[in-house]
């Protein structure tokens, strides 16, 4: 698949060890980012989704042209202090340290059905932490794409029984 | 116009006194949110543009959906660590302290007709650092646009000579 060709693997990063799958390329052909949106889309097409959310700063890249395209709306998640009405939020802990993401509290309304996006499915805490601000809003957050899942981390484990969806998957 | 009444005013935010001008009504309602897209296209359609880049986050969220509509490459600038290929980095001034701005070094090529995309223009200060940054690789930064203009903090002045266009303009 040519999306796959366009994903630059980049060893060592963050830290050594790790195969950073380096989305800038695909960015840099739109004919490939446009397929990438196009075929988000056409597996969502017809499901009912009210909005769709992504956590700053990649997820906005894929989920603000997918929100046009569903024609629904794009509620960005973000961290403390980027929102500037009445906001709630969620604490979850990382690899070390902890963090928090934001929403309004005027974002969903009871009932929503949301469409999680991100560029990549890794171990999931991130994606996870997503959900459980949403659904504490009284919204239901119906699937999680991805253009990439690193299967081998286990992620959709963690985020099930929430349904998840990716385009290019790593197996190792 | 109808983009600026999906804009919301939220006072005393991030500090008191000051008016922030809050973008999620607009993001939430998919016909405003695509016809701002529309408007930015419309204006730069013709023009000869080799690529859109946009600092994160809130950048990212104009700037993607713009690049696909005038199928042009998407070059997301960046806070230090987050770019995995080899990086250039352009240090400026904050009111209180400094900051960090980082592309690929490959984003560009010498002589590329480059358009900055950002939501909001208030002293310019990071879209300056923008300009600087794409152009130590020799592209050319051939306009700067925006959702929202705060004119009574003359941030164009600070781009000049830079061409900057603006949907909505705050006089005050």
């Amino acid at each position: 698949m040519d999306i796959r060709n366009k994903i630059r693997d980049v060893g060592d990063f963050p830290k050594p060890g790790i195969m950073f799958r380096d989305i800038t390329p695909l960015l840099a052909c739109p004919e490939t980012f446009r397929e990438t949106i196009k075929l988000l889309a056409d597996h969502y097409r017809g499901q009912e989704i009210n909005a769709i959310a992504a956590a700053e700063a990649r997820g906005f890249i894929f989920a603000a042209p997918l929100a046009l395209e569903l024609d629904v709306a794009f509620v960005p998640v973000r961290k403390p202090g980027k929102l500037p009405f009445d906001t709630q939020s969620f604490h979850y802990e990382l690899e070390y340290g902890t963090d928090t993401l934001e929403i309004h509290t005027d974002a969903f309304s009871k009932g929503d059905k949301v469409l999680m996006v991100d560029d990549l499915l890794a171990t999931g805490g991130t994606m996870n932490a997503c959900i459980k601000l949403i659904e504490q809003s009284g919204a239901e957050v119906v699937s999680c794409a991805f253009l990439i899942e690193l299967g081998f981390l286990n992620g959709r484990e963690i985020l099930a029984p929430h349904d998840c969806f990716a385009l290019v998957t790593y197996d190792d």
